[in-house]
């Protein structure tokens, strides 16, 4: 795939066996970031675009409404560089997981799912249902947000438009706030500046295209090899 | 809704009218584990489904092979709670997230989406299984069970023997790493260097008394004051 050493590990011809094409010939395709997990479309492909999506790496689609292939971001640049594709149990439908470049919406949002019919009771303080972190995926999910629709005068925005640079040196001021704040005895002082350096270092990690789960997965190998490494010995 | 204080923001009657529905009067409806964030089902719901996920504050949907309403879980248990619903931009699909109870898919799989046909390079392993953030938990649990108890030979031992100013050492060093990472753009450096930071970040805090669910209310209340922080900014 585009950027990765991914390869399709089902051959085209099979695939096109596996799949249940509806009568019109298509397939749903939910469109997730690999990075923040957001859902951020669904459309559609056919088996032309299917391929077309396999063999280069990026997100084909089939125009409902225009009756037309579409290679997503062919004329915004908000391409869909693809990391994994995956079908359902009952095979009519796709999970396409991609490294969303700026915003997946046609109205410049960066998901298409922003009307919200039910809402989510914002996270304060501890969640009831004991999501300890819950405020981490809200976080991430702003944050991802603001990296594809850059709106001005946005804090992150700010950041992103001035690049990696200006936010290293902003999470260099923060680590240095917790180290400070720490020799000072002071606790809610720590508290608001590892809340401050834990903001950007996810905006670094945005910035870098590395998921949250790849760090977890990565603390996860080291706890699960005791003998080569720090924290559990 | 069933366990949240969630409310419908959109009135029933207007929702209706609202959303497109295709012409056998269904939507397609993403299912999201709001947890872990994997996309773990896709179902239809009729209008009636809709109305009675939105009163009862669990999924249901209309079965397309036996033409009948159907409450998810009712005979395995695994409800899904809900948590949010959105609508798209062209209003024809729908992103519910749940608090999934048990598996999602009926061959007892947590998500449906088993089949890979292009996979994701193995440096991502997910967590499949519900919770993202399960790593911080254990991590926390065994920094927790050190700082108690001592054990001789262990790292974490060693840094709470030494003191505030040797795991500060350390943090800022692991900080410093961080940016050398990233300024060489060398990703899988950049989870390293972000893991090792995090654990001498949770090392400190746990030195210092300070819990991780207070800097993730610390987190919460910032983004819930859009006007006097920055990361609404």
């Amino acid at each position: 795939m585009s950027d990765n050493t991914n390869a399709a590990v089902v051959p085209y011809e099979e695939l096109q066996q596996k799949i249940k094409w509806d009568k019109d010939g298509l397939v749903a395709a939910i469109v997730q970031d690999a990075v923040s997990k957001e859902v951020v479309m669904l459309a559609y492909m056919n088996a032309e675009s299917l391929k077309l999506s396999i063999e280069s790496g990026e997100t084909w689609f089939w125009s409902r409404s225009r009756s037309e292939l579409w290679h997503k971001g062919a004329t915004s640049g908000h391409t869909q560089p693809i990391r994994s594709i995956h079908y359902d149990c009952d095979a009519d439908t796709l999970l396409v997981r991609v490294n969303q470049n700026g915003a997946a919406c046609h109205t410049g949002r960066y998901s298409c799912f922003f009307n919200p019919i039910v809402e989510e009771a914002p996270a304060v303080e501890q969640d009831a249902q004991g999501d300890r972190f819950r405020m981490l995926n809200e976080l991430e999910a702003i944050i991802s947000k603001r990296y594809a629709e850059r709106p001005e005068g946005a804090y992150t925005t700010y950041l992103f438009e001035k690049g990696l640079d200006k936010i290293l040196k902003k999470f260099g001021e923060e680590s240095i706030e917790v180290v400070i704040a720490a020799k000072n005895g002071d606790n809610d002082e720590l508290r608001s500046e590892t809340s401050d350096l834990l903001f950007h270092l996810m905006v670094l990690l945005r910035e870098r295209g590395v998921s949250l789960d790849e760090v977890m997965a990565e603390l996860g190998k080291r706890h699960n090899k005791p003998t080569t490494n720090k924290m559990n010995r």
